[in-house]
């Protein structure tokens, strides 16, 4: 019933399908001056900016297929509802983090929301060379709340669990992710393409048993362990920024499922940005600050979410694991202390994971990275993306030996400097 | 509406009620020539034993609170739904190890099952001191298959993940598990209870910081990791044996979590038997033969365990985790084994966390377990439980330490002689 009522909406309909919506037309004023852009650039969806005499709006819609593969890899439109659902939690975790609602009618599809202006898309920036202040700040504390928040530390588990359920029907936008992510970059998949170049590399990873057992590793943990809400597509085209302003869009992939999956993806596409650089710079060497900046933000976010969470640790615990009744109101703090320094060991170790695997699947995958593609050079990206390649292999594999961000660094500048080709 | 519709039944209504229900008068005959018997000695149901000139039946209704407690705690009717899609997953999970079920009424909260006659209940044969012929190797094959067979190593995730959405719902049976299991016994909580002549002990375990945190680890991952359907239950009082027969009963318990919570709990069970036979001995070593006879079945089922789950992944990996299209599609079935240790070696310390942790709340907590209680000594019963609280309290803390089942075994021998009080 949903699909028969639903019907896509174009430039030209727009104004008299959704005119008639009064949060809607009390943004943009007299609907037969509104001017309309279809700007959806993404794999999924139609995104139209709607401009009126009294201002813009955003109205994105769910196609009932994948808009990057066409109508033969059809995908149910409720993604929008877990969208929408999704926004409104991360609202609530983080204030402001997210675009504000307008409207959303779930058998359309459609949520309209905040037109951010004059923000662009993070990964766009860092291709440029862009630099955001306070990016990690914001970055890091939204991972620590919407985390923390959307848990069993902080929310009624009866609440959690009945959230856990109704986002356990977002199983196609899951099974893209399983598929895609964990487990199609490390064999010759149906919708795998990489730069040919990579051949030789392609072949030493997918080889690499060690490697492939970690995938799955991942897999399972992405899979079964529903700790909290994620945002789920957490990369730098998923933020959206001013020169001073950070905002997170697209949690359409939402689920529930382990914290680092959103802080190793995030992170991921960092440390991909950073190893892209060489191929954007107009003069050799020209990026080498700007690579460093990236670097500190990677550190940053880290650092930041790790002091947000702390703070909500010893003042917002009020869930049902790890219970103060256990520990501060026994006088033993310390031991609240100890379980939340386990726990970030734990989530680090998932990070870590999470990011090696995805710094594989945007160059192995179906869905790529501008960061690399743009680069016209074949033999130039080809080199950058086996870097990210062989760093994404040391982050996994090792999860459980690599203890600090530092050493991450670390690796990330040797391998900046070396040539698997 | 549900809750309005439902009534009690007793042994004078039972057949006016039921006499229709076609599957029940099939194997009972003519409902006027029924007996009736209530024979509910566990915490939360009414259960009728009903003869009939072909046949018997039991019948198991839901009280909508906790019988052990009385009407000040609610209890929601729903679980008698979650007992039966149990029972019907078990039986197609592991033909044969549950009762046949006749019948189901879900707002009346009733199972109609097959009688299991002359079976007993095994913690009751176990205080006797009585052997069960393939014991471990049923209990073993059980946890395997059911486990394996619930999962995404074997389940098409979508119905895996509506399985587990479903089961999401049994709230409140599940908060009774993580408050009573894992809190309740860390700190003087209103409805614990112990035999007071333990008091120094507890005073230990409730100072023991690594010991309550690593409760709270176990509580995390029973909340977060929906690895499987779990009988959620699974004590020798849900185990019902002759001398060569072994079923199982009672999931209403039944919840998506880590599959070393069943195992855990099964070998906390047995593992209490064996330090609670002194109590129960005529003279002084006369347990000592059955003692080790018990060690033994908690050996052979973790060791039949890993033999059918073994099985089970070489041959029925069907699941979207560990792909064969990964693995032994490539020439690489040696990374399935290493998958398959790692798998089993995660399964294995949380078996042993699970495990020490209901060593703890079967004597510090609500519902304890009658191979104590039956002990009428309370000094012997006292040394006996002090055993069981810090033979516990080394599998939990140092479940990542202890590799082997046979160092489990040593653990548990050199326990039964020690004396804590």
């Amino acid at each position: 019933m949903t699909q028969q009522d639903y019907e896509a909406l174009s430039p030209e309909t727009l104004a008299s399908r959704l005119g008639s919506v009064e949060s809607i037309r009390a943004r943009l004023g007299d609907p037969s001056q509104w001017t309309v852009r279809e700007v959806g650039d993404g794999n999924l969806n139609l995104v139209f900016i709607v401009d009126g005499p009294e201002g813009s709006v955003i109205v994105k819609q769910a196609l009932p297929y994948v808009r990057l593969v066409g109508d033969s890899w059809p995908l149910p439109l409720k993604r929008s509802f877990f969208e929408y659902n999704a926004l409104v939690r991360q609202d609530a975790r983080d204030p402001g983090s997210v675009p504000k609602i307008y409207h959303f009618d779930e058998v359309q599809a459609i949520v309209a929301m905040e037109f951010l202006s004059p923000h662009a898309i993070l990964r766009k920036v860092l291709i440029e060379g862009g630099r955001v202040e306070g990016l990690a700040d914001m970055l890091g504390k939204f991972c620590a709340r919407t985390l923390f928040r959307g848990s069993d530390l902080s929310m009624p588990t009866a609440k959690r669990k009945a959230d856990a359920a109704m986002f356990l029907g977002n199983v196609e936008i899951c099974d893209i992710t399983e598929n895609l992510v964990f487990s199609d970059p490390y064999f010759d998949a149906e919708m795998n393409h990489h730069t040919p170049a990579l051949d030789p590399v392609v072949k030493v990873l997918r080889d690499d048993i060690d490697l492939k057992v970690t995938a799955q590793h991942m897999k399972w943990a992405f899979a079964t362990n529903a700790e909290t809400m994620l945002h789920g597509d957490f990369h730098s085209g998923s933020v959206m920024v001013t020169e001073t302003e950070t905002k997170v869009i697209d949690p359409e992939f939402a689920t529930y499922g382990p914290m680092g999956f959103d802080l190793g993806m995030l992170i991921a596409n960092f440390l991909m940005a950073y190893l892209s650089q060489p191929g954007h710079a107009d003069t050799p060497g020209a990026r080498d600050d700007y690579q460093e900046w990236i670097l500190g933000v990677v550190a940053d976010i880290w650092a930041g979410f790790e002091a947000e969470f702390t703070h909500l640790w010893r003042t917002e615990r009020t869930g049902m694991l790890y219970q103060a009744s256990l520990f501060e109101d026994q006088g033993h703090a310390r031991g609240a202390e100890q379980a939340r320094i386990d726990r970030l060991a734990a989530i680090w170790r998932d990070t870590l994971g999470f990011c090696g695997i995805e710094m594989h699947r945007r160059i192995l995958s179906l869905a790529h990275n501008a960061d690399f593609e743009k680069i016209e050079n074949e033999a130039v990206r080809a080199r950058l993306e086996a870097r990210s390649l062989m760093l994404g292999r040391t982050l996994a594999v090792r999860r459980g030996a690599i203890t600090s961000m530092a050493q991450v660094i670390d690796l990330a500048r040797q391998t900046n400097m070396e040539d698997y080709l």
